[in-house]
This record gives C-alpha cells, structure tokens and sequence, in this order.
C-alpha cells in the first residue's frame, strides 16, 4: 500500500497558471488501478486550462483540480473488483471516462457520449506521480513502445480515429493544418498506405515536422495555392479522395469542401470559433460528399489499432516528439505550447 | 421496323413553354433499343426547363430537344449490339447517362460522374411515343409495378438512395420537405423498418400526403416546433438517428444538424439556392455527425433495390401519384406543378 | 426492501426435470436491479437443460441454480451504484453476461466474448417472481410492447442479428429451418422491405407459421425441391442474396452454399452437431460469397434496433407466440418444445 | 498504323505445350485500343493451358489461341470510339473480361459475373507484340512503375482484393501458402500497416521471400506449428484478426478456421482440389466468423488502390519478381512454374 505524498500539478485556481503540489497518493478505485506515472504529455487543452482563456472560463466549474490527460505509467495496486488488469502492467488511458449505460456507449460511439467526463478538467487526473483510474478507462501498451511516444496515445488516436474513418489506404489525402494532431494523421496516412499526401500550414516549423513523417507535397498557406497543386496533381484534376481538416480555421473547413473529389469524405476534426459558411450545393450535394464530424477516439477499436501500428513499426511517430522536459519544468512546456514551435511537448517523472 | 411519325413534347427555344410536336421516329442505338413509351412523370427539373428560369438559362445549351427523362414503357426493338434486352420487355431507365470511363463511374460511384449528361436536358428526352436509348441507361421492370408507378423509379430511387446511405432500419428519422421526394423518402424509410418518423412542411396538402405514406408526426412549419417534438420523443433528447432534408431550405438544413442525435446522420439532398452558414463545431464536429451530400441514384444497387422493394408490396408509393393527366394535357400538369397542390404527376401515353 | 420468499423454477441437480421451489428473494447487485418479473419464454437451451441431455451434461457444472434467460418485468429496487435504471423501469434483458473487458467487448464484438456466462446455465436465471440482475445486462422496453411479447427479444434478437447481419432491404432471401428463430428471421427479413422470401421446413405446422409472418414460397423439405424453387424465382436463375440458416442440419448448410447467388451472403446460425463437407471451389471461392457465423446479438445495436421495430409496429412477431402458460405449468411448456408442435411458448407469473 | 507481323505465343492445338509463332498484328476494336506490349508475367493459369491438365482440358473449348493476360504496355492506335484513351498511355489490363450488364456488374461485383470471358484462355491474350483489347478492360499506370511490375498488377490486384477485403490496418494477420499470390499478400498486408503477419509454407525458398516482403514469423510446414505460434503470439491466445488462405490445402482451409480469433475474418482464395470438411459449430457459428470467397478483382477500386499503393512506394513487389526472360524463353519460365523455386517469372519483349 502507498502511503507517502507526491508531486501533482494543480490547477489551483480560475484564473492564469498553476502549481506544483504536494498531494496525497489516491486510492485506486474497486473497479480501477493505481498508476505509478513515467510521461505525461501537454495537449492543447491542457494549455487552455493553464492559460485560462474563454474557453476555459466557461468550461471549468471547479477547483482545485490535478490537471492533465495523457499518460503512460505502470500498475501499482489494483482495486478489489479489478478484473483485467493486475500489478506491474505497463499501460496508457483514455482521456474521455464515458457513462458507459447511454444509447451512444452501447452501440459503438461512446466517443459521443453525452455523459463524458474529461480527466484533468472535470474530475483530477493524471500529471502527477500516481493516478487512480478506473480500468474500463485503461489500456494495456505494447513494451516495444517507450512511454514518451505511449503517453501520446490519446492525440495520437484523434488522428487514428479521423484517417480510418474511412478509406485510407490508396488514397490520396490533404491534411489542412500540422498542429500535434496533424502530424499525426499525416504519420498514420503515410503508416497505412495512403499517397500522395498534401499538407498545409501557416508555420515552415510544421511544415518541416509534416515533411519529416511522410507528406509528399508542403503547401505554406496562404502564400501557397493548395487547390492548385491538388488539381494538378490529382485524377482529372478532381481533387483528393480524403481531406483531413485539422485546423479549426474557417476558411480551411470551406477549402476542404473544395478540394475533395466528387465521391470523396472531408472528415473535421479542427474547431472552428466561429459559423462557417458553405456553398451546400456545389461543394457537398452535387459533389456526392460524405462529411464527417471526428471528435475523441473510438472505443476502443481506435487504441487498439493504434497500439498495432505502433508496435509494428509502420508508424513512427517521434519526429512529432520535439521537446522532452523535467516534469517540474511544465511552464516551460507551456510557453513551447504558446509558441508554436513545437511539436508534441512530453514530460517525464 | 417503325417507319411513321411520332408525338413528342419538344422544348422548342429558349423561354418559357413548350410544344407538342410530330417527330420522325428514332433509330436505336446499335447498343440500345427503341422503347414505345407508356407512362412519364413531371420532374421538378422539367418544370424548370418548361418555364425556364434562371437555373435553365444558365444550364441549357441548345434547343430543340424533347424533354423528359421518367418514363416507362416496353421495347420494340433492340440495337445490333444490345445484348441485355429484348423485344417485348418491360423497361424503365436511370436519367444520368454516365461515361462508363472516369474514376467514379469504374469505383462505384457513377452517380456523381463528371461527364454525366441528362435526358430531356443534354441530350432528346423521353416524353414522346417513342424513346431511343442506349441499353446501359435502361432495367426491367418487374411485371406486377404498372407504368405510371414505374415511371417515377428515377425520382423515387433518389429518394431511396437518400434514405438507405446509411442504417436506417429502426432507427428514428426526420424528413424536411415533404415534395414528391421527400414522400417517396418517407414511404421508403416506413417500409424498411423505421421508424418513428417526423415529418415537415409548409403545405397541409403536402403533411397530409406524409401521412399517408407513414409518416407519424406531422409538423406544418413555421407554426409547429419541430426541434421541441423530436427532443420530447427521442432517447435521452438527444434527437433523431437519422435526418433526410429535402428542402433545400437554408434553414431547413441548419434545423437538420440540430435534429440529428450525437453519432447520428444527416443525408443532404434539397438544393440550397444560396450559401448556408452552420455551427460546425456544436452542430457537427462535438456530435461526430456524418453529413452526406445525396444526388442521384447508385448505379444501379438503388434500382435494383427498388424493384424488389416496390415487388414485395412493402412500399407502396401509390398515394403519392396524385394526378394522372392525357400526354397531351403537359401544360395543365406544368400548372400542378407550380401549384405545389400535388404529389407526383404522371402523364399517359 | 423485499423480504419474502418467491417462486423459482429451479434445475435441482444433474438429471432430467426440474422443480419449482421457493427461494428467498435475491438482493440487487450494488450496480444492478431486482426485477418482478411479468413474463419469461423457454429457450432450446431451457429444454436441454430440463432434459438434461449430452450437451447439458458437458455444459453444466453446478446444480442447483434457477432456470430461463429470456423474461420481462419491471425494475423494483435499484442498488447503491446503479445510474442508468430506477425503480418502475419496464425493462427486459440480454442472456449473455459479458466480461466487458477483452479485446472483443471493448470492440464492439461483445457477442463472441470469451468469458461469457449465461444466466439459468452458468448463474442463476430468471425463472422466477424476481430476479436481481447487473444493469449492463438490462434495456428498457417500449411500453407499447407486452411483456409476453418483450419476453421474447433474446431469441428475436438471435433472429434480428442474423438478418441484418449485411444488407437485406429490397433482397431476396431463404430461410433455412422454421423453428422459433427461423419464424422470428422471416418476420424481421419481412418487416424491412427483404423478399421474395422461401421458406423451409420438415413439419407443415411450422411452415404455415411461416406464412403468417411472411414468407412467400414455402418448401416442405425433403418433398419439394426447394434449390429448383428458387432457381426459377430469381435473377437469371442465380440464387437469391441471403441465406440465413437456422436448421443446423449438415444437409441444409451444404445447400445454403449452393442457394446463394454469387456475391451473396449465407448467415449460419443453426448449429450442426457433427461436422460438414462443403465444396469449398464451386460453392464459396468462385461464387465469392460471404459466410458468417452468427451468435448472440450485437451488444447492444440489436437491442436498439429491434425495440423500434417492435415500437413501430412493422416487425409482428405475434402469430409466433403460439402458447402461454402460467408460471407452473412449466412441465407442460416442456412437453411442448418436445413435440416441436409449437412456435414460442411464455409462461406468465 | 500497324501493318507488319508479329510475334505471339500460341496454344495451338489441345495437349502439352504451346508455340512461339508470327501473326498478323490485330486491329483494335471500335471502343478499344491496340498496344504494344513491354512486359507479360506467367500466371498460374498460363501453365495450366501450357501443360495441359485436366483442368485444361475440361476448360478450354477452341484452339489456337495467343496466350497470357498479365501484361504492360503502351497504346499505339484507339478505336474510332474509344473516349478514355489515346495513344502513348501507359497501361494493363484486367485479365476477366466482364458482361457490363448483369445484377452482379451493375452492383459492384463484376468479379463475379457469371458471363466473364478470360484473356488467353477464352479468347485471344496478350503474349504477343500487340494486344488489342477494348479500353473497359485497360487501366493507366503510373509512370513511376516500370513494366516488369505493371504486368505482374493481374495478380497483384487478386492479394490487394484479398488483403482488403475487410479491416486489416492494425490487425494480426496469417497468410497460409506463400506462392505468389501469398507473397504479394504479406507484402500488401505489410504496407497497410497490418502487423503481426504469421507466414506458412512447405517451401524454404518461398518463405524467404516471405521473409523479405515483410512476414514476422515464417513457419515451414508440417513441421513447424503455426497454430501453437499464433496462439502464443496473440490477445489472450485467441487467434489472428485475418487469415489469408492462399493455399488451397483443404488441411489449411480446416487451419485457417482454427487460427482465427473470435469475430475475425478468413479470406479465402487458394482453390481445393476437393470438398473440406469444416467443425462449422465451433470454428465457424461460436466464433461469430466472417468466411470470404475471394476471386479475381474489384472492378476497378482494386486497381485505383493498387496503383496508388505501388505508385506511393508503400507497396514494394519487386523481391517477388525473382526470373525475367526474354520473350522468346518462355519455355525456360514455364519450368520454372514448375519447380516452384520462383516468385513471378516475367518476360519482356
């Protein structure tokens, strides 16, 4: 049994910014494990937590709270009435902890359950020495797979989940926007056989990170003309068969209409801030589009592909990995966060 | 051989109207067949092209052509190359006539072929004794459908098309617009196994109509709340599994996104006439909603579907034949048409 | 608090029979209900069980426990942790208790859990005034729906999975074997727009249930030549789309090969108890047909499913309910199942 | 145009062998193209007709005939109507020349159209210096792909069918029999990121190749125990998600039912020389199993994926490649077939 303290990242308060703690180690749930944490890693949403923006403020309705979210550690003590898990396992979880009883958990999109709690927002979670987590919300890794790539897992698996949302593989694919989550897909499209791979982004740091896990063709946006080189380079200048949108931003969501194929799918998966407006009859209906809304991750037939990829080695996703930090140091993961120029930000314990 | 004169109604020139003309009798295609007609129906794009608005000045490229491209009728005589069909068959035929050739139509998906050219718009159209047409743009019909059901498989088969894109057999579905194909959409989904099904329009005549067909809640619109029924009479709230809008309303189509449940659909077919603005982050993307765009029928699952469909008596679209009129009667048909106090009319030869 | 003794069908120990007991009313588990329970139905495997035959002398391992998996009734306590029923809940219940944990239930692929325990066979059933059981094993039913009907959606769900198992709107369809599952299976092809329908059977009693739920051609086996039937029914003599076979018999499996078209689908779910010879070239390969192996029901997209086609009233499954009991007279229902002179048999408490 | 001689390989009259002999150069037909040949590659079908076995001889009605159809080369004369192709594409072909007009062509699976006609076995291939063949039956190539490759696509497509044939991205795979159809589906199955990949075979030299396009595990049969390997190398010691069975070996076929885990697939593809006796209960039902028969290609989404695949470098055939001959050796190719000490054996004009 542990006993002692541990470190914790705490969000302490509304307002910017948070603080190391001293906590007490949890008790892993009946139904849940202990978790002794190795990596950690700084998704977007962590940054809108720390920095307390909009968002944040309209979102989060308590504190003090343990923030974070994706992680990978080792089972210290399992609950009583843990059936699948036992000590010593080297596993990673999930961010969304779903109701499992609503209509969406009992038939296959428990990703859209409406009853979700995140951890490190709603109820505590993971950036911390120990975790206490229940094991519907666990999965085991694969030991091929250090903890510095397995604790990507969950943003890792929006993008499994947006490229296998359909077909992929032989297809050609645009990827608008090489954030974290961009990358990735751009990773996973290259993993599964996709190609050719068009990629956007405003930032040349990204673009290089694009380039690095498999695009074949980098657009710098807006100086760049995307839909020109994906007429040019397509089957009678239709457009591509898949278009990941990754960006969030407006006009990016109305040039992904643009730049799928008739017959083609344009799967979202960047928040936009804002309505957006479509011209509905050329670039959807008479283009015979399937549009897609990609949010979280499929559970949890996502993981366990994701899990396969990566253990097969057909997915390699460490040039995303551009910044390992000390746990102590999240601020500066933050300001990395801030900056841009940075790919995935891990932190160790 | 037929040698004599034939009528036909022809779009003589650019304007509105049209004329009832004696036209020399076509030679069949050396891979098609001459079909002597016996039953056409009025399409919306007809009545377009009849009185010739914005969309057919814009569209139409030449004159005179005979108009028309729902029908049914028998064949009486058979190219030298036509392999499928014979003399004495019972046909119908799909209105896209598809280059065979292109990405799309060698994949599956020759309803959005971007070399397509439509009956009765690009090239001679079927309303006149007799039809010309190639054997892959003709099916059989099944014996026990009369002519004047047979007639309108195009426009029912884009309702079905619509309606069966994705599960729909138990599931609870709303339709927007209840014009012809919106009531063949209802009639579709009643005879799969949905169910319940919401039904809108402006038109009493129309939800009445809906009724008939199966639909078991009525909403007249602007008046009636439909997003407060479907929230009353749908799991958890949360709405409907499956949306088909067939407005074309801009409205109607941001309602749609808000009806469909979290993981639910929403099968675009109504064509907007203007740009639509939509909540894509709260109405698409945080409910993992799949958006189709629908146009056409699949080449030729849908048909083949259909038949069987409209064979096994489990859907029965005869309520919404609600005039059959003398061929020669077109204009009085034109006139039920802008009237909007119609279902499907039906012209007899 | 329930307190006093309640009625239970009970198997006592190894051997033929069973007995009816009182036995204390059962607590609800922490994350579970107790049911009073309104109406349950006799499974195949009830019988076996009761006869105690081959296969229930290899299966069961412990004696006593309380019989039946398929019920219906009505939520009357509900434990400390339950979230997603409460108390006056009208509700019945999957048969399978599945571990929730394996690579299969966490993919949507519960029904070939590998640590399945079933209720009345591995814990105790539901044969009985009351009946405590988890919440994950429980849905709940459409009140439109009697409990001697909801009773049945086990077996029904058997029948629903099978069916929808690939496409089957507007196909045609044979079904294999009239026992109460082969009806059910005709009734739910039926009731989704499937046909024409060929039925198949040994006994006249159960093919004149056929029709009654819809089947259109009906083959007494082995006097009529159900293969030529077919041959002449269908599409240039290929075969229909769907075979689902519910008889087990080795002779009928083979056939099933040989009654699809190619391109179709044979859905076995009649188990065969020795093995089968199949011409694996000419019947599977060349024809390029898909064969599953059906089990259980999908956890819990059947489930949904077929509570709205029970709701909407296009899946009528009551001609098969040939006989209801009450509660004691199970012995009777028994000599019932023995004589295969009956569809369903309910008994109600 | 094309006036002089040419050679072809002839089989010129029913019994062992076939001859090298000068033909006029054929006219393309009206909706077709004629090309000149680069490269040709044996199939397993070509040494079949060449040695005239009993499968031969019950197949093939009318000699002579040019033989072959696996091939690569360029248009140099169309048809008066041939609209998708001109001279200088670079192109193959598709070996089954299908109806176009028949349910199982209008429903996208012309692979199983039962009008099919075979190049080089039912009318005249490709083994010559020109090849006239109608465009429905020619595909373009990417550039990037020399001609040694291209021709090999015929088969190539038949693993690409196979692999693809449901999810294999992320998923444990077996493919049992390594000839080359075996081995370009570890290879296809290796570059979509499938992963582990059990390989089998009799043949050392053949599981080298195994080894070499991407197989983890090689077991030589019947020595080595494949099914105790997946065993210990799987998810609970259930099984592999995907058997590939491209043996024929009825005692494979029985394995393949073994090896794969409760709700996975087994494709289907090596033909028996017999009828295989299957424990349908538990293999097939109990596991909830999806059986494929597999055969030739989807027309034509197998070939748009394999292009892409090839063209992306994700997809890397050429270890298979083992013997290219000058046309004129055929003879040399043809014991090559038999020795079975080859992948694919090409030759090159």
């Amino acid at each position: 049994m542990v006993q002692y303290g541990m470190r914790a990242i705490v969000k302490v308060a509304p307002g910017r910014g948070a603080g190391l703690r001293e906590l007490p180690v949890p008790t892993p749930p009946r139904d849940g494990v202990l978790v002794k944490i190795s990596a950690v890693s700084i998704c977007g949403t962590d940054y809108h937590v720390y920095s307390w923006d909009a968002w944040a403020e309209q979102r989060i309705h308590r504190t003090p709270f343990t923030m974070g979210h994706e992680w990978a550690g080792v089972v210290i003590e399992a609950g009583s009435e843990c059936t699948s898990l036992q000590v010593g396992d080297y596993v990673s979880g999930e961010s969304h902890r779903v109701c499992g009883h609503c209509l969406q958990c009992r038939t296959g999109q428990g990703h859209v359950c409406q009853n979700t709690r995140i951890f490190g927002v709603d109820v505590d979670g993971c950036w911390a020495d120990y975790f206490a987590v229940p094991e519907a919300s666990v999965l085991k890794n694969d030991v091929r797979v250090p903890p510095e790539i397995a604790c990507m897992q969950d943003p890792l698996g929006n993008a499994v989940h947006a490229a296998l949302a359909g077909e992929i593989t032989g297809k050609s694919v645009a990827v608008l926007g090489c954030g974290p989550i961009g990358l990735f897909a751009i990773a996973v499209a290259r993993g599964v056989g996709a190609g050719p791979i068009w990629a956007s982004d405003t930032t040349p740091y990204r673009l290089e990170l694009a380039r690095k896990v498999g695009a074949d063709h980098l657009l710098r946006i807006p100086d760049e003309d995307l839909e020109a080189a994906v007429r040019i380079g397509t089957e009678a200048g239709h457009g591509v068969d898949v278009v990941l949108e990754m960006s969030g931003a407006p006009a990016a969501i109305q040039q992904a209409m643009r730049l799928a194929r008739p017959g083609g799918r344009v799967s979202l998966m960047g928040i936009p801030s804002r309505a957006v407006t479509l011209d509905i009859a050329e670039d959807l209906i008479f283009k015979g589009l399937t549009v897609q809304g990609i949010v979280g991750r499929r559970l949890y037939d996502t993981w366990y592909t994701m899990k396969a990829l990566l253990a097969s080695g057909r997915l390699d996703v460490s040039p995303i990995l551009t910044h390992r930090l000390p746990f102590e140091e999240f601020e500066t993961g933050m300001d990395l966060m801030r900056s841009r120029q940075c790919g995935k930000v891990v932190l160790t314990l």
